[in-house]
């Protein structure tokens, strides 16, 4: 693996690189950590790496990595600097044919997404987006319970992603902060493209259906910002469910409250990434029950994403880790037709990444419009998404 | 204290008649229970009122009250009949002279709330509505720590009411709902004018702030239903605050999940029905702070709307009578100059009830229209509201 | 009802006269509140009660009501003074013919306990003891489970109750406590007498079997102190369960925090006092269930115990008013043969009282000793006990 | 570093594997993984190392990797094996010149622990003992909080370590349980020796006191078992504090429910494994506060010890790579003179070993006396310990 960004100060790039050390199936070999050649190189060695494969950027990455021969170069890359470099760094990944698993939002705009789409149709090459949220074992257990009819049919979806973590004006000068707060490095949006589109994603994810219209209340509460920091929004969904997505980074004292709550006629369910081993299952005259990771009985794809199989509590960096595994699965198999032994996750692909794109858009629009309701309109490029 | 309404198999009717009782202050001395005479009858007998008390109906009960010598007179009528009444029970009580406590939502339509403030004015009586969860103690001491700056200027209101007791179609025969969902006994709504509408008065009860603009998504999940049995809900509030309100019927499985979050930009607080005794204090960079009802310093208005000093659980009914007990210390400052020893908490009154039944109603001519944001206009009633 | 006890700055007495007067079937008529008869007076007439029921003490009370017409006299009396007057004035009521409601622990001694026993026996009375944890729904329903054989066999019973309001020495200058710690008012324990018996009283109630031996250390944490404000218990019970008991009055900062483990061999099961509305259900294979008050099926004991049944949270008060329902239908069941409609509680009778003093003297007994396993011996009184 | 057992089914070597790997400063370079050679070798190279460095036994690997040149042999070796292993396998390992980082319990009795301190003490080696537990931040951060004086004097200790994958006898045929239960393999206890001697070392990690009596009864709650499931010890602390200590495998439906309560005269601390992110602070007069890993401020060595500075969960696996962190942080410090740059957590080290042996031995002699109190004697090893 080599990794593009996630150099000193970067805190997503170190978690990726804890996740794919996990268990031992990837190796970081080479990198471009940072703008500055100097400090990418003097990153790299810090991690070991030789030296002559520490970077000064990515296109050079790119390049000199192809020339080594196929059984000593980096197979795939992984992309985890801010958004403005997602698109150009993907779409040369797959023109020097590697693998690209790459950090949310896939790129800028919708029509950034389709380009990289047709790029990657071109290329023979796999793409994940790191909808994190998607790896956690019961996550797993509440998408593979909806679509085996456990919940009757949907008929709501409510979902929620608050941080605090922009809560204040002193919030926005630290280096996380100062990008995704700037329209030339985040895009049209901060909230909805850093954790908005996170939990569109995770509510399609396990629904199994997909958001057709949405009426969307978007904007900054701490002033002085050029993109918003906070926005509720009205859903509806293409088998009949309504919803709600709220998403803000100023709800004070928050962390990472992402909350889905997936309401059926027969059952409903509850997830809280605060406490991600536990999925509460509702019902209309039963006892609630809690079913936890590790547990009893849950289905293969949550035990297989688990590594402690007698109920210690996991959390990020492991769901992390299943969506790399799942990746070097996805690889494997189809290069060499291995089987999948970890009931990986399904992972968020290509597809994901233009109706990531494609919400982000819809909803900072919706935002300004009058109209109550705008479709949710995701273009298809082409033939490239069903 | 004389009771309109709550025979056999009320619900609510027997919640009023515990709560009235609990601190021995409330006698219940007359009533007419139901429709039917001599169900009316048999039923107050069985609350050991005497025979002659047990009204066939509430004209009735008013006029031989008002009869009686003033020191032998019910001193005040709690109403707790189906929506459709409440109007005519409660205007009738303030001709006779008589206070009313009565069940939400305070009318059929804001043109009945304005003319029974009218009544009210033209009358020397005193009115509560049974908003009962501002009876809680911790929802007194959130409303007290925002009125006293405690979370800074408040940026954001999340108010959720989620039932799942109408989630099926087979829940609508029993006595409760069928009631709620025929509009000539509920009014314009069902899931809105039974607990969106305590959501709303929460919402402005704790933060201080009202709701100015709406954009509503309100609409009927269960088939066949006459009334909206589900809702979201966007605000904006009076102060800049940005807002959503979630209410719904059909989130099978949830109990009465009334939740509240309060987001200032200094700190923020949380609480939720289901665990009515802990207030939760966020902020940006201390530990997140447990209050708990009867636990180390609280406020006096929640100290005093405690009858478990020690920390024992207090739940619905102790939080209705202090709704009750706030209600005769009304009474009595009024009549006899005493002093509120209970620091009982600020009553829902006349005013509350045109506001909530303009919510009501702007929340479903919101859902109709195509218009994004719709003002949340409240008639004052020539003078009577400010 | 009258009585005994429970004056001006009494916690317990207040609790009493709420819980018996919230279903409106008890009238409080009489009362000997205070050592001080003009206290006794004046805060009797602050009840509303009549100038001459207002009695200097308990035994002219007894004396002046038995001369009362039948229909006129209180019918029983509640006795809420500390520990040191329980037995005689519930032997005095006894002799006069009143049935007899009583704050535990039951007497000084089991010897006390014991006279008392024979005292009711040579009476034609109903003799209750407020173990109020027992009133609640949830523990009906444990209750119930482990008797149709839910858990399997049981094989461990842990219980806790620890508070915190003893934790300093200047807690100790309050009314409350200072007569807990003085041994000729509380008898020879404060915090087994005081909270170690509603624990201990809980796991055989809920578990169906008895303590058999003990093994104690018991003591005083906090110096200067005559009796123990902390105790850890391991306990054997008769079907061959083991268990322990924590008891303390030194957890800083904790409320009531009473909690049951029941476990057996097929389920287990988990209750909190600080959530009494929810009860856990822990098995091998299947997910956790949580049953929870008013939502569901629980069992008859539980949902005839319950005033809210659409799951709003009730509370200790509500457990408190269970034991009263219960014990009214037990008067009454026994004098005019009326059926128990409210699926009352078991109640804590005659028989809990002399189990709970042996428990305490056996508890501080083997404290002292030095020897590990002490059998919990409870006198059988002559016949009076099985 | 090099492994000693974790081989196929073997589930914590495949944790140890996953905390090594994490921090991207530990790469498994060998390994003895089984008894059967041939097992041995083709788990190796299942796990991608040099086909010559999978090892029949950890003798050979001990004498063939010692051969390599510094450079290029393993630093350390982690020992994995069921526990008859652990003392020849770290002894060796010491007279090669090896670290070691073992599974506890250290070794089969306290006299072989106390002959591996002498091992240890002879060589120049580096030894830690995988209690796991202590690598959590938040347990750190009460350690830190107890060791400033933040919860005062300590009183009172209550620590419980609870699971129920032993509750039936169906379970005892796993792998996992099999030697657990057999004393060839597993020494003189199974539950003490698994789990109790967890919470026994937490207790005196965090409290900074040491147990000097306790009263121990230790049992077998499911028949035909050789060894103890379940037991219940009272401790007494050199500080004068009490305590009590909770072990089961018989609590039906638990995980690893290790809880920690430790209480001051100021203020109380509580931790769950459950929930390893939060760390409740209780006291008299103050809120209860709720401090988060990764929210506002906790101390450097709480901070320092975890991977997702934002607020996202983490778990049972990133607290043993802590440990591991810690480890090799010793080992360069000792070698390089390098500064500690994560404030890597006090490791329980030769010291704990031999502590955890004899506390082991000693409840479950404890456990067999009619004796209640004998004293929790550490042998000290002739200078070794102070």
């Amino acid at each position: 693996m080599g990794m593009v960004g996630g150099g000193p100060g970067a805190f997503i790039g170190a978690i990726h690189r804890h996740a794919a050390a996990l268990d031992g199936e990837i190796e970081l070999v080479c990198g471009a950590f940072s703008a500055d050649p100097t400090s990418s190189q003097s990153f790299g060695e810090s991690l070991h790496l030789d030296s002559d494969r520490c970077y000064p950027n990515y296109a050079t990455m790119f390049a000199e990595e192809a020339k080594r021969p196929a059984s000593e170069r980096m197979q795939f890359v992984t992309i985890v600097t801010p958004n403005y470099l997602h698109f150009d760094a993907a779409r040369l990944a797959f023109e020097h044919g590697f693998h690209v698993f790459c950090e949310k939002p896939a790129t800028m705009s919708t029509r950034e997404a389709l380009e990289l789409a047709q790029a990657k149709e071109a290329s023979d090459c796999h793409y994940a987006l790191a909808h994190t949220y998607t790896g956690y074992p019961m996550i797993q257990e509440a998408r593979q319970l909806v679509a085996a009819g456990g919940l009757g049919r949907i008929v709501k979806v409510v979902v929620e992603y608050t941080q605090g973590w922009l809560a204040s004006s002193e919030d926005q000068s630290t280096k996380q902060a100062s990008w995704r707060l700037d329209p030339l490095k985040a895009g049209v949006s901060c909230c909805m493209a850093d954790i908005g589109v996170h939990a569109a994603n995770l509510a399609e994810y396990v629904s199994g259906t997909t958001i057709t219209e949405l009426c969307s209340d978007v904007g900054t509460v701490v002033p002085d910002r050029q993109l918003d920091d906070d926005g509720t929004v009205l859903l509806r969904f293409k088998n009949g469910a309504r919803g709600a997505l709220l998403a803000s980074q100023v709800h004070i004292g928050d962390e990472n409250n992402l909350r889905l709550r997936v309401i059926g006629d027969y059952r409903a369910l509850e997830w809280s990434q605060l406490e991600p081993n536990t999925l509460w299952i509702k019902s209309r005259n039963e006892a609630t029950q809690m079913r936890r990771a590790g547990v009893g009985v849950v289905c293969p794809q949550a035990a297989g994403n688990m590594r402690t199989p007698a109920g210690h509590p996991e959390g990020y960096i492991e769901a992390f880790a299943n969506l790399y595994r799942g990746f070097v699965s996805q690889i494997r198999s189809s290069s060499a037709h291995q089987k999948d032994t970890h009931n990986a996750p399904q992972l968020p692909g290509i597809e994901a990444a233009v109706r990531g794109m494609a919400f982000i858009e819809n909803v900072i629009a919706a935002g300004q419009s009058d109209k109550k309701w705008v479709p949710n309109a995701v273009p298809t490029g082409g033939g490239v998404l069903q």
